[in-house]
């Protein structure tokens, strides 16, 4: 690297679409709304509405499958002008309980590499969204015993971030979060001079999305995929590979 | 008290009928379901579903207005055999939007008592159910400064509460929780031989109620309203009132 060696007191990791597949539960059950509605109105008019209501009641619901519920039920009455029936309303609460009950599938690679870090480091999972929802997935996932602590929080920016920090008293050089959103994982991190590893991931929501404008000159980390991470750790850290 | 006075080190409060009313809020938005569904069925009928559903739903969505909103939907398909029309189910998720903006009503005196204790002592709160609409409560409270630690949890048990004192390694005996529910906020906290001083609130959820088989032998104190706490915390800890 060139530069000093960098000590972690914690290595925090995102959950959603880091540790585990997220936005595809999103995706598939908006194919399932847009058949639903697809009687009514056509799939871009659809599309369009949902995340129109989504974004609308975010504020008033928060994150999570139960928000994102209440907005599909919301939405499919507006497009049908109240026609859609209650057998239809039913199904897509029957979406969600499918949502919140399905099998939580990790990435590719994290069942081995977490076990491995959490050998070398601190661990801690920062996850935004519904604390009922997130409790229920860490404890699916079989990794809760990995992670020595477990922030939820409803919202991931910079004033979180410094809370997080503040409470556990972590300086921030000696922090580093890894995820897949630049929006909620890498730039309020940066912005409190702590380190960001940045993990794409296949999808992102609309909403995560940020143009390049926003990460222009913002110096993050980079790795193609969760088994990169405890060489690159290691080179980060000086430390000779385990 | 004739015992050695008692020292703590965090005070904690629950906030839904200690801080802020708030089954008053359940209690009106069932008024106006149960109206909705008038033309359909009985109102005992109605109740009974609702709460049986809710009940249900709790293991898939958790406590809050959202898991409740969508059992009040499911609840209305059911019973009207899905003849419920569109408007009036957009009606269930407004009463649900109304919930979430009400504005928070302090419980008489707490306005003026919570920064009395929080001159003298570290204050917690320790709230159970939906994060961001906790969150969202705390901060229009006006309170949310005078808690150093807050803690939103999906359940309140003895594993909950214990996790949180062993995060903030306080000891059991320097611990004292202040509630008014027996079963979230007494009865697991005397379990880990901990403090605990029940607050009667006027309504209880029926889930929250416990026959007195569960509390019998269980010592805890006792007050009658906020505005005690501060001489009969004093008296606890043998302070001489400010």
């Amino acid at each position: 690297m060139g530069n000093e060696p960098l000590q972690f007191d914690v290595v925090a990791f995102d959950a959603d679409d880091t540790l585990w597949h997220n936005e595809p539960l999103f995706t598939t059950t908006e194919n399932k709304f847009r058949k639903l509605l697809e009687p009514y109105h056509s799939q871009f008019w659809i599309d369009k509405r949902l995340y129109e209501t989504e974004i609308k009641n975010l504020a008033v619901f928060g994150y999570g499958v139960k928000g994102f519920t209440l907005s599909m039920i919301e939405t499919a009455i507006e497009l049908t002008e109240g026609r859609i029936q209650g057998n239809e309303i039913q199904r897509i609460i029957n979406f969600s309980k499918e949502m919140l009950k399905t099998p939580v599938q990790l990435l590719p690679d994290v069942a081995e590499i977490i076990p491995e870090l959490a050998r070398q480091h601190t661990l801690m999972v920062i996850t935004k969204g519904d604390l009922f929802e997130q409790e229920s997935k860490l404890a699916r996932s079989g990794l809760a015993d990995l992670f020595k602590f477990v922030e939820i929080v409803s919202e991931k920016n910079a004033e979180t971030y410094g809370e997080i920090l503040k409470r556990h008293r972590i300086a921030p050089e000696r922090f580093v979060m890894i995820g897949n959103s630049l929006k909620s994982d890498i730039l309020p991190v940066l912005s409190l001079n702590a380190h960001a590893i940045y993990i794409h991931y296949e999808t992102t929501w609309q909403h995560e999305q940020v143009g390049s404008e926003e990460t222009d000159g913002a110096s993050y980390h980079r790795v193609d995929t969760v088994s990169d991470l405890p060489e690159y750790l290691n080179r980060l850290t000086g430390s000779v590979a385990g």
